[in-house]
Order: structure tokens, then sequence, then C-alpha cells
């Protein structure tokens, strides 16, 4: 029995940096053929990053992933490589996987399923390639594959896998997190491996590129669907395992196709790699960890040090304080509290106690003053009309202004900290606390804040996010005795009806049917439809659920369709 | 010789509003009826609007396009109809036009080739169509086709419409203006008639839907490739022309497809119908009608009746203004002059003068002392770091709070200033000066912004834009003395170098093959690419060049290619 090296290499590339990720990946190369690796995967373009979006349309983009192959050519002397880039033909661009043996291009393969929905775009930019690519050495036969190609079940590539009589499956993806997606991708490989009798190896994309993550978590499955190998969630890493190479006479029938010969080496005894399978986070963990690469990417990858945030006191921006500095470091995050004459002492220490907890600087702005400056000027003009929201818009927007001047001075990035229920319905001033460079929270529901809050205590083992904030009811301190609960519905409620209408699509009778009350229902879906506005001018941010608002769900502007009222005859 | 009297009927829809558009279909049909007309062509996705975006995800909004059609059938007893709407079946959804005959739906043509570059992403929603739709009605044969479908040369619809021996084209169309894409859409019709022999009946739409502005100019061209019709640009029309009818024998061989037939009512005499053929505007004229046409509708359809913008005495306000009072009347319309320490009296005077000229209310609220309110509030915290832009970003920003607390008070939309070219380099204040609902000019770059500025003092025909605005050197007033030019190359380059890059796609190489110098244009290629973060979140505005900054052009945040550094080896 002898057996192939498998090297899984889940890497987190910088958007077009070239030059970093080349060098990622050739370290990689290099590690795994000093372990003996005999095959190495790497994620879909993996050599520029993912998604490039526009950047495919400009040829020397292309050129650059095409030549970044070229010069990792030689670092495959002694190993095969498989690895994602974007390649032009005959004036077409495709998705493809270069595969690298014996120290060049030895053949290249086609992506054939473009996903063109949610937040992908694929027809866009690719064409989908036709040709099938086998690899034999040793007796195993491989078939690349990338991302959406299984996803397709009884598609064009499991078509050719289950006629051809392949082994071993070969899958390169950048996979974005949502919760649960995990469990969702073991579950389908599990099945594709199962279907076609053959093993997986599926490597996905690490790390953060504007609002996606890609959370790792690469997979090696045997041809009955049990997992022989799971590597680490969020981070990068070469996970190696060894693969039994098919003894005797082939225990398949071959296809007919002609496959590319590798000569990748053999083990003759299998070796012992610590910590093969790596446990999968629980469904808490995996998202605190998901706004955590998030956050750290973004900010790094833009060459930011240091961030800024408004501290209300509130268990949102504290969520968000807790984030930051997970992602960065205590000495990296600057909290501001920018009390006002409706700032209550007790929110005002909460956010001097949390500061403290973190260990991060607190800087404090009264926004009296300037606020006083506003209404003062403002007073002529104000005698018509009928006082609304503008005054609380003017103190959201004053402290929006001065964290942006200590952005600008200081060169911190600012982090807003809404989050997604009240992004949903616009309860958020545009141009105050929704100015910054990066929403944190953006995609997490108000009461998933609160769970993850008890996450971010339970795992310091105290209370870093006050109890006292946990407990008080929400509020945006804009005015006397505000509560947010006067102007929406209870969030457990809220949530709910959210999730049906934004997340999966569902229209008024729906949710009406799934017990809420249809005036509460009309109301939520005219507010976030009417805020539509709003979040077109939002920060990029997270993306954690199935559909976050962004490239996930592009509405019109200006729509007068309300759903639920047909037109009447 | 008998004629089939036939109506372009280029409405201007409202998005998702299915009862106002059903109204504006039916009217038009009544109108078409009473004048004797035979067949009525509506432009593409006439019943809810282009592009729908992901509303097409929604059942509701579907099931609504497929009812309306339904609600029109008794209109249509005594002429044929072709309307354009979103059509399921299978589950699938299609881009589609019914044909309305005798009352009722007669026949469903499915779109066939579905764009997804630019601005657009049809593959998103729509599955293609594989099936031609032949109407043959007293000896003529017309083929049903949308937009797309004869834009590809060669094509499978124009393949078919040569093989079938087709009278008439018919085309449901919704296609985006730009600068100069009436003539290019005139050749393209051109070009399909002489090629197939055929004549065409090209049905646009009319009116803005957010970035994008649909400016009419429906055309019938006859089989030899001369202008038959040529309906009003930006305008919506019911545009009459009698066409005629084959006489005797079959002129063409007709092919062996099975067409619907249809009875049109025949005309025995032709009609005389006054102004058949509206010329053309000149290149200035529509892309000002296209502004105005953008800013109308953005407003109006989002339901506000006024608008407040600040008027800085700059030739980029005054020429928003200008845009605005021809959209909405000088009575809607309000200014704002918010002047500062470093705003000069010629400038403040000049606010004053545009006002006048214009007929609009001007309101003045100098922002020294909110100005002074933060620079006391920050001084503590200043004495930290090096002075930079901060304080011109705080200044910018007061502008843009004052105008938002108006907006928020009085219900006025707030339509900001800034041009492509400083949008596109950055040189501009995110919260400030990039605060508000609509950007009329941020698509017009600033060459082009003295182009339309003339344009207005013509047609006005005297100096409505003081002869000083235009010809003071551009500053922003947010320092002593400051200059554009002292930040900027001088426009004339700048705008060169950004259609090369923004516009053409072109890379360093390329532009600095132009004639430009190399550091120039790296220079700027760097101020673009860093500044995308801004542009994600400024307002929408009108489209009028081929390539505006918005959907048309996706690149990521976070992105560290640098075109023309190719990774060394």
């Amino acid at each position: 029995m002898s057996y192939l090296r498998l090297g899984l290499a889940q890497i987190n590339p910088v958007m077009g940096d070239f030059r970093v990720n080349r060098e990622k990946i050739s370290t990689k190369l290099r590690e795994a053929a000093g372990a003996g690796a005999g095959l190495v995967v790497f994620p879909e373009l993996a050599v520029c990053g993912y998604p490039p979006e526009d950047l495919l349309l400009k040829t020397g983009f292309v050129n650059a992933c095409q030549q970044t192959i070229r010069d990792l050519g030689p670092a495959t002397k002694d190993l095969v490589a498989v690895v994602g880039f974007a390649h032009r033909e005959q004036g077409r661009v495709h998705n493809s996987a270069a595969v690298l043996a014996r120290g060049r291009l030895a053949g290249v393969y086609h992506k054939r399923e473009l996903p063109n929905y949610g937040v992908f775009d694929e027809k866009r930019y690719f064409t989908p390639g036709h040709l099938p690519l086998l690899l034999d050495g040793r007796g195993l036969r491989a078939a690349v594959t990338i991302c959406e190609d299984i996803w397709v079940e009884g598609g064009e590539a499991e078509r050719f896998i289950r006629q051809q009589g392949v082994d071993l499956i070969i899958n390169c993806s950048a996979s974005p997190f949502y919760a649960g997606k995990f469990a969702k991708r073991r579950r389908l490989l599990t099945g594709l491996a199962r279907r076609t009798k053959a093993a997986v190896a599926y490597v996905n994309m690490v790390g953060g590129q504007d609002e996606l993550v890609f959370d790792g978590g690469s997979l090696v499955i045997d041809a009955q669907g049990k997992v022989l190998a799971s590597a680490p969630h969020f981070e990068e890493s070469l996970h190696l395992l060894d693969l039994p190479l098919p003894t005797g006479k082939r225990r398949k029938s071959g296809g007919s196709s002609r496959a590319l010969r590798v000569a990748w080496p053999g083990q003759e005894k299998p070796g012992s790699f610590p910590n093969t399978r790596v446990p999968a986070p629980g469904r808490l963990e995996e998202i605190y960890a998901a706004l955590v690469t998030g956050t750290r990417d973004y900010v790094r990858k833009n060459g930011f040090q240091k961030v800024v945030l408004g501290l209300s006191g509130g268990i949102d921006s504290s969520l968000t304080a807790a984030v930051a500095i997970d992602a960065l470091g205590p000495g990296n995050v600057v909290g501001v509290t920018m009390p006002s004459e409706f700032t209550s002492t007790a929110t005002l220490s909460d956010a001097g106690r949390l500061a403290g907890n973190l260990g991060i600087r607190l800087l404090t702005i009264p926004i009296t003053p300037i606020f006083q400056a506003y209404k003062d000027s403002l007073a002529e003009t104000f005698s018509e009309g009928r006082p609304g929201i503008e005054n609380e818009n003017i103190q959201a927007r004053v402290r929006g202004n001065l964290l942006m001047a200590l952005s600008n001075r200081l060169g911190w990035l600012v982090l807003t900290t809404g989050n997604k229920s009240e992004t949903a319905v616009g309860y958020c001033t545009l141009y105050g606390d929704m100015a910054g460079g990066f929403a944190v929270i953006k995609d997490v529901p108000k009461t998933l804040v609160f769970e993850l809050s008890g996450l971010v205590n339970r795992t310091h083992g105290k209370d870093v996010i006050p109890a006292s904030v946990i407990e008080r009811p929400p509020s945006a301190e804009l005015r006397p005795d505000q509560k947010d609960e006067d102007s929406l519905p209870p969030y457990p409620v809220l949530d709910k009806v959210l999730q049906a209408y934004v997340e999966e699509d569902r229209d008024l009778e729906a949710i009406v049917r799934q017990g809420h009350a249809r005036n509460l229902v009309q109301e939520v879906i005219r507010l976030v439809d009417q805020n539509e506005y709003k979040r077109r001018q939002a920060p990029p941010g997270v993306k954690i659920t199935p559909k976050a608002f962004g490239r996930d769900r592009r509405l019109p502007l200006t729509n007068r369709f309300r759903p639920g009222r047909l037109p009447s005859r």
C-alpha cells in the first residue's frame, strides 16, 4: 500500500496584490515539498483574490494572473499543484485552475458552472469551459473542478466524473461564509462522494474581502462519505493527510477520456499528522470569528493601523468594540464617548467601564455646544415647518462629523456600530451613526447582537460588556426618555419578520400566515422598502446571513411596488 | 395599396406601480384605436419599468406583471398591441413581449439575448427564450424581438428573420441613454434593415429610473434603411405612421415557421401625420435633456415636491440649479448659501445673482459659528497629530448637515452638486458636499460642465449663470486662496486622462502613449483607485457617459492592483 500525500493550502490572498499572493503560494509549496506532499490544492482565483469584479475587465489584471502562474512553475519541481487563476484564451476570460507539475504549467481547467445569483456575478466576466481535466498518476485518477461545478447536482461535472471512474475530485473554492454554510457544504460534499464513489479534496479560501468572509474549513471526504480531514476555520493553513493510492488492478471502470499523466511522488508509509480533523466551531463562535476576520482584513488590507468608534454605552457599540479588539488588539482601538443633554449617567459610565474592561483608550467630546450652534444657526429658517426628527439627526451627524474629523486628522478608520435590524427599517441616521468606513455588525440582527454579547462575556470569563448594558432597554438617546420600542416592534418580533421578508423574500401574506399581525408586517415592509436609499449610502460590513444588504439584494431606489397589493381590476 | 397604421407608444413607466403603468398603456391604446391604428408597440418591460433588479425575485412582482397584461386585454379589441412584461413559466422567469389581439393574450415571445455587461444584469433574473414569434396579417409578416435580440449582429434572432422572409421587425426596447447613443442606435437599425431587407419598428422607453435615463427617440426604418418616422426624445408620445402592406403575391420567400394570424385593421388611404420625423437634439442639448429628465423623474417618482441645494457661487452648483429649475420649476427649488471666513465676496454675490436670475428662493446660513464650535470641541484632542484636511472637511460637513436638517424639517430632497472629475479623483468630502439624495451632475466631467453652462445661457438668451462664475478659476474655498489647480491637473488634461482610464479602461502605458506625462497619469490612476470607497457611499445621479460610476463600473474597495505594475520576477 502506498499513499499520496495531499496538502490543502487554504490561503488568504490580498485582492490584486500579485506579489503578496505569489509569496503566500510559493511559501506553502515549499512547506508542502518539505513535508513530502505529492499534490497541493489552492483555492479558486488564489493568485488574485475573490471576487475581483471589474478588475477582470482590465487586460493587465488577467495578464498578471497568468504571469503569476508562470512565475510559480519552478516551485513545483517535486510535486503537483492545482492553483486557481483567471486565464485569457482567444479573447475570452475563464475562471481557471492551473495544474503545475515538473516545474511548469502542465494543464489548465476552465470552470463550467458560473454562479450568477446572490453575491455572484460570474457570467459578467467569464466564459464557461466545456472540457474536463483528468490527472492520472500512480494509478489514481483525479478530476479537477472549481467551486460551483460540484454544487450542481447531476450537472456536467458530476456526470463526467461518474462516467470516467474518477478516484478523487479536486475542488478549488472561494465559498463565502454565512452562518450554517459549513454544515451545508459538508452535506453537499458527502452526498457528492457517495453518488460518485470518489473521494473529494475541497479547498476553500480564507479571509475577508470587502463584505465577504471566506471561512476555510477545507475538507477531504472519502468515497464512502466519511470526513478524513478537516482544516481549521478562518485561519490560513497547509493541512496534510495521506490518501491511499489504488492498489493492483483499477477498482473502477476507467473512462475513455484522455488524462494528463502526472508524476506525484508517493509515500510508502502513512505519516502522522496531529489534529487532522479540526472540530467545527459552534454557531455563535463561527459568526463571531467571521466578524473578527472580516473586520481585521478590511482594516489591514486597506492599510489602516487603528480604528475609532463611538461608544454610546449601548450594546451595539459594545459588541463592535469587542470585535475590534479581537481583530486588531486593544492598542489599535479608540473609543469616543460624545454625551449630549439626553445621555444618561448610566450609559455614560457604562461606556467608561466597557473601555476599561477592553483596555482601550477612551476620548470624551461633549456635543452640546456644537448642537447648540446648529440650533442657533437654523432658528430663523426653522420658524417654518413643524418640528420633526431634524434635531435627533443633527445630534447623530455631529457625532459622525467628530469621528470623521478624528479619522481625517489621525488616520484612524471609523467603525460604525449599526445592526441589521435598524439598518433594515432605517432606524439610523445617514451621515450620522451611519458615517464611517466599515460597518462591523450591519448584517447582525439585534437579537443576535444580544447572543453574541453573551458569548463575548463567556469567552472572557467575566462581564467585559457590563450586565447593565445588556439589560437596559435599547435607546438612541436622542430625545428625553426615548426607547427603541416606542418606534419599533419588540426586537424578537421585528427580527422574525425581517428574516422572512429580507432573507427569505416572503411576501406579506406568507409572513402573516407565520402568525404576525398584518398591520405590523405591512409597516415593517414599508419601512424596509422606504429606506433602501439609506442603505445604498452605507459603508460595507461583514455578511453573516444568507442574504445581507448589499450585493446580495439589489433593489431599485425608485420603487413603488408594495407586495401584497395586486393591482385591482 | 393599403396600409397598416403603426403606433410607437413610448411611455415613461413608474417602477413597480402597476396601476399607473396600466393606465398609461390603456390610455395610449384608446388613443391609438381612436386614430385607427392597427398595431401599437410598447417598450420592453413596459408594465413594470426597467430595470426591476431583485424585484424580479419576488413572486408577487412577476404575478402583478402577468395580471396587468391580462387586465389590458379588453383594450385591444380593435387592434394588436405588443407590450413588454415579465412572465413566469414552469418556474422560470422570462423577459417577454405579450401580443394582445381581439381583446385577449394571443401570444408571448421570450427575449433570446440577455445582456449581462455594463449596467445590465439580465442573466441574474431571466431564462433566455429559444422560440421566434411571427405575426401574420393582411400579407405582412412581422417578427417580435426585444432590445438586445437585434444588437447581436448575425445572432439567433437575425438569422431567423433572414430565413423566414420577414417584412417587419418589431423591437420593444429599454435602451439607456448616454451621449451619442441615439446615433449609434440609428446606425444599428439601419444596418439591420438593410441586411435583413425588413422594415424595423423600434420603440424605446422614456424617463428616468435611478441612475438611468431612457431617451425615447423611437424609430421606424424601411427595408432600404431609410428613416420613415422618428419620435420625440425624452417625451412620452404615441407616434403614428402608415406602413404600406405588401400587395399581390408575397415579395419574399416566406419561411416555414408557423405564424400567429392576426387581424390588424388596414387603412385604404395613408393618413397625414404632422411632424413624423422629429429631429434629434444636438450633443449638448441631449445631455442637458437627460439631466433634466433624470432629475425630474427621481424627485417626482420618489414623491418629493421640492429640492434644496447649496449655492457656492461656483459653476457646478450653478449648473445643477439650472437643471433643477428646468426639471421642477423655480418655485420648487431652494438655494442655500453657507458662507465661511474663506468665502469671497465675489462668489457670495454671484450666488445671489444666480438665484435672482433663476427666480429661486435663497437662504443664507453662515457656518462660522458652528465651525468654531467644532474647533473648540476638538482642540484638546487635536493637540495630537498634524493638521491635515480635517478643517476643510469639517466645513463641508457642516454644510451637508445644514442641508440635511432643512431636508428633515421641510421635506425637501437635497441635490448634490459634484461633477464627475472631482468624484473620480476624490476631490470632494464624504458626508459633506457628497451628502444628499440625488447627484445631478455626478457623471458630467468638469469640461462638459463649462460647455453645458454655456448652453444654459444661450438657451435663456442671457447670462443666467453669471459670466464671472464661468470665468473664475474653480475653487473649493475651504482655505485661503485655494484653487482646484493647486491640487489637480488642469481640467482639460484631467478629463482626457479620466476618459481613457475610467470610461475606456485603458492602462497606464496606453494612456501615456496618448501623450500624457507618466507621473501625472500614475497620480490620477492612484487617486481614482484610492477613492472607490467615497464613491461607494455617494448618492445616485444621471448616467450620461458610456461608463458612469455606479452599476456600470464595479470595483472592489479592497484592491491593491496597480495597473502598469506587473509583478516582478
